[in-house]
């Protein structure tokens, strides 16, 4: 407290011999020192910053914008929105999925140790006194916390909300750091990829309803990935940084990933290579065969048994008809530490895809958006992550997929907007309106009783708007029926009903006129 | 970076001259010291300090729960929320509301100055470099960020979303800190109190067509306020924390908040007693009238210009036929900073509602809840805070009402409880089963039949699952139909429909059995 009535020169004035302090001070004893007094020399120091100007560029000027990496949806995104959340929820509960819904934001230690090279992405909240809070990174880690804090060994789920990562907008452009994510997961014991194959069945059910365009789902198996980096000759201690290499394979070209397993990750050169053999290949269930015959991939068990799974799994997508979308794949590789069993990965293939739209605030270098690679879906097996949140380590196996959502908004909005078409963002069926000046409270009384009657239905909020503006407001918004009320009308018990695409006008009697509405807009 | 290198007491021990020099150090040059380094600074302590311990109790024990506050939604809890979210929605869109959405952070600096005494309740998140943000802390100042910064002068439009608050839940017990607001608002320039009584209407019609039992709609004027105070004597500097103390009389009797006024906010006694009469008056639009008439209250132009409002809005309240519902309660003042005119809120009367379960991480002192009011929904006009964010501070008018939709929730899923209702989680409308074994290769490919052709239907996932447990899922996850396979059906080129209610079978023609399902289903 002292510190923060001091004057500003001399607040400042304290920090250079601290810095100095910090850093070549003669060691000293530790004792004494607490994690309250750093919170309160941390606090003291946002205190000093806020100071000295808050912000990050120093400019005091009030920005009126919404935070890096993230959008507002207006309405008729938001229209859009919907439709395609509909399309997706229906799909979801076709196949009998319940639903749930966890926090934004988890204890910082429920995520620690899950996402691997990503885990800096996370967003934590400041500590403003008790728990230590990150929002969440998917639906995933959630997802497990859930089913061992109710002890649930088996349920089929599905989650849409939004997640959060701080991901760098210049190597991930067109990505949000809010997106939603919409996820089916199936929890429990059960015989081997028939849950498996019924996510893969699900993807492919959602992206032909949606009609994007061709796709491709990519498969392959932890199990697979593992197996090969350890006949080629990888050290263990380097399957997962060598992982996260092959990962960049959808954005770099095979000889840059090699050199950056080779000169960054200190690989020989001969297990790159035998890598990038495998990882060319890509094909069906024959492949899974002829790879099970590989002398050398056959001497992994790990391997094996994951082979055998893709071909099981590619017997189960016939039955299910979805063959001629799937990619046994080897060069697919999942950068979350949690997998441990077949995994996948859906990508849009169609050349006329537009590129995707950056985000409102990251303008910059938006032309090179059109190199991205459309992937809309991902997911894979991971067995052993309920168990990592349980005391006993009980294990739950589970298998999911994760529906990204952004870039197929990006796709529907273009085309909406390439085919000029008119998005209503209401559902309004009728304008109650006057055709003279002194009948507000006529207004009010009619739109009482359609309401009343469940009909969707508007006034103008003034008291003497002239036929024309409430006309033109139906023309504008798309409203198909206007109510008139005139002098006339009242006396004769009667309402002048107007189709405003036809400028049909017919009197309905007032007994009538919401069995009238409801015969009409039901037609439509 | 040479920091973190050192060893730990290394780094310890350089605190202790560093809190000396912060503190006594004598003044010097401040030049050189940037926010940026700082930053460093700040970002090599909060290492430190997760070095000593990370948690707020030193403790490493892993605790398996969701943040303070905050709960999760089963799949049971999800249908009750979906059909309260169902019926909010309906009467929103059945008001020609259209919907957006907008982050759930913002830039710190768009929340600051618009909660009042509220603002130290606003989640920040942590500063690992870029922009500062905060949780929203309601859907009402992003809709106002919103308009400006697309300078739109006129919408109505519905936003459902969680809010975030540090709410003290020893205060407010069976509230949380993460819940639903949902919020319906106008923003235009219109005829007076016209928009304003459609928002009471809204929620007289939702909390009718929710079925909560009676209920009470209490009115005021922030206008009506500010001249109340001044006309007895509280010195202007004093309106807004007095006001905030008068807040308090839903929770208070008027000798402890006449006791705060006096003895915490130094009003001199008549004033206080002055107040005490004018609070303890409620009634319609004739209190209005007799108020005008009040020869203090009427030498307040403030006062008049709000007590003439609230006499139109009741004439217009008659005209919607909600007057029943709606009190005017001089008493009734909201602690937000940002409202400007009429205020409302909506509080559940029937003395048979049960107490709220307290949030299940706050499970101490849950017995006093029973007397906690229960308040699910509030709004008002705030005619200057889109202003706020305009350069120019252009004025858009708006009035709103935000649904509470966390009390709504525990009172129906206690309904549910104790009316033993079988909440059902999924839609499935029908189980495919067989009675043999080796016959999964055939119930997937019959499944997919059923999904392709848009029904809602399962699979156990086991190769040879026993008849008797694939009827007993049934039961217990209300699936109303089963369609059985069995060798002899696959030769006659047949299924076995089983109604599970009933236990009738009858055998269907491959060839008819999506007919016949859908028919079944449409009728339940």
């Amino acid at each position: 407290m002292t510190m923060l009535a001091l004057s500003f020169a001399r607040v400042c004035s304290g920090l250079a011999p601290f810095r100095t302090a910090l850093h070549l001070q003669p060691l000293r004893s530790a004792s004494g020192i607490t994690v309250a007094q750093i919170d309160e020399e941390v606090a003291k120091l946002l205190e000093l910053k806020a100071r000295l100007g808050g912000g990050d560029d120093g400019k005091h000027q009030f920005v009126l914008k919404t935070p890096k990496g993230t959008r507002d949806y207006n309405p008729k995104q938001m229209a859009i929105r919907e439709r395609v959340f509909n399309t997706i929820t229906r799909c979801f509960k076709r196949h009998g999925a319940e639903t749930i819904d966890t926090p934004v934001f988890e204890l910082k230690e429920t995520l620690t140790g899950k996402y691997g090279e990503d885990s800096k992405l996370i967003y934590d909240l400041k500590d403003q006194g008790g728990e230590l809070l990150s929002l969440r990174y998917d639906l995933t880690v959630p997802f497990a916390r859930y089913l061992a804090m109710n002890k649930i060994t088996n349920i089929k789920r599905y989650h849409i909300a939004k997640v959060y990562r701080r991901d760098n907008p210049a190597m991930t452009r067109g990505r949000y750091r809010e997106f939603y994510q919409c996820d089916f997961d199936i929890a429990g014991q059960y015989d081997a990829m028939i849950p498996d194959a019924e996510c893969l069945k699900i993807v492919h059910e959602i992206l032909s309803e949606l009609e994007l365009g061709d796709f491709r789902i990519k498969v392959n198996d932890r199990r697979i990935l593992d197996g090969m980096f350890a006949v080629c000759g990888v050290p263990d201690d380097k399957f997962r940084t060598i992982c996260s290499t092959v990962d960049k394979l959808d954005k770099l070209p095979w000889q840059e990933v090699r050199k950056e397993m080779v000169d960054e990750k200190g690989l020989s050169e001969e297990a790159a290579d035998q890598i990038g053999e495998y990882v060319s290949l890509h094909g069906g269930m024959d492949l899974a065969e002829r790879l099970l015959q590989d002398p050398r991939m056959s001497q992994s068990k790990q391997a094996c048994a994951g082979l055998s799974d893709i071909k099981l799994l590619f017997s189960y997508l016939q039955l299910f008809q979805v063959t001629d979308k799937v990619v046994f794949d080897l060069s697919l590789a999942r950068g979350l530490d949690y997998y441990t069993g077949v995994i996948y990965e859906a990508v849009l293939t169609q050349a006329g895809v537009a590129p995707v739209a950056p985000a409102s605030n990251d303008t910059q270098n938006g032309s090179e958006e059109s190199v991205s690679v459309g992937s809309v879906a991902g997911g894979g097996r991971y067995d052993g992550l309920v168990g990592m949140f349980d005391p006993k380590n009980r294990k739950v196996p589970c298998v999911g997929v994760s529906i990204g959502i952004e870039r197929i908004f990006s796709i529907m909005e273009q085309r909406a907007e390439a085919a000029a078409e008119k998005v209503r963002t209401t559902e309004v069926q009728v304008l109650v309106a006057s055709a003279q000046k002194n009948l507000l409270e006529e207004r009010l009384r009619l739109v009482t009783e359609l309401w009343n009657a469940g009909i969707k239905a508007e006034v103008m909020y003034k008291k003497n708007p002239k036929l024309l503006s409430q006309l033109q407001l139906c023309e504008e918004t798309g409203i198909p029926l206007v109510a008139i009320l005139g002098e006339q009308e009242l006396k004769d018990g009667v309402v002048k009903l107007r189709v405003v695409a036809s400028r049909e006008e017919v009197d309905v009697s007032r007994s009538d006129l919401i069995t009238e509405i409801k015969r009409r807009t039901s037609e439509a």
